[in-house]
């Protein structure tokens, strides 16, 4: 069985998402008890994680090592046609993930106990993301 | 056809440890000829990577670079309920990988001459890792 | 309905080149109308990204980000068989992805407008190298 399912996320700017529920929520719908889901953005400034979901410290903390590493202006770029964090936003996409590749068990994400599913905005300032789940199952 | 497999390794603190072999094993029960198997880690401070395999110095070379690059005692980091490797351990996953998607073909893991398959345990301290191979295939 | 399509790329040496057109020609082979396409590079001195495809100076940027972050010849490798460029290509390699699952609807990848998918080639001379796109789908 093969089912896609759409979803949109309004972003406020640079940060992590939770978008574990609405994947959770799309897999439910494909009615598979077993198989992967892959979750897709269709963007290349803004992109996916798994990271610790208990505290938020731990995001901050990520949010901060990857301004250290990739920083906003850095005149490294020349690319900066729609701002200083335009070229990082690239960059930081790059190092994390488009795709991401689930296991379906019992019809639920297998998902370790910390685990979450984050959307991670690299521009500053407000966008739209579109992302697609694609589950393959039974 | 669907087929889920599970991997428990038990590591004895930070490094990398092939599991090539037990994902193939994984492989060859699931009768695929034809296919793709997803593996997946249900963790947020071990990670997955394809690495060089004939000589071991590279994976002490990527060990060196990324304590060089998300040093333990970071003080950027704010979040260390868990010690000095607690967040290094969870960037080092996010710029690495939690699910990998690798081909079958003739009942076998395409891998080149060169690629080994391994866990990434980031923590100092041993930890048992949870893992899942989802293989689709006919 | 499972597909495999394989794929052979001549590089002249480090950077990036498109492998969209490529790919979306193997999907358009495998007759799939719905499902998921997944693309893997067989070699660790070489791997995957999504990037933006508008402006040549992104993947200009990110080779001068990459180039910085992972010196050629950085005395912390000891590991350099293969001469300066040997060990941070497996590095670079590990920071980026060896396999990228791309939904497919309605006979096409689901790519957003600026993305292209991109095979990064890390050795400084030329290399062949050999992907593998695995389609699942109906």
């Amino acid at each position: 069985m093969i089912y896609r399912g759409e979803l949109t996320v309004a972003t406020r700017g640079r940060g992590t998402y939770d978008i574990t529920r609405d994947v959770a929520r799309l897999v439910a719908a494909s009615r598979a008890k077993e198989g992967l889901a892959t979750i897709w953005i269709a963007h290349t400034s803004a992109s996916l994680i798994v990271c610790e979901n208990a505290d938020p410290q731990v995001r901050a903390d990520l949010e901060a090592f990857v301004a250290r590493l990739v920083p906003d202006g850095d005149k490294l770029f020349l690319h900066d046609a729609e701002g200083k964090d335009d070229m990082p936003a690239h960059v930081r996409s790059v190092l994390t993930q488009t795709s991401i590749g689930i296991p379906i068990a019992g019809g639920q994400l297998v998902l370790g106990t910390w685990q979450g599913l984050y959307l991670w905005e690299h521009r500053t300032s407000p966008h739209e993301r579109r992302l697609t789940v694609s589950v393959i199952g039974e």
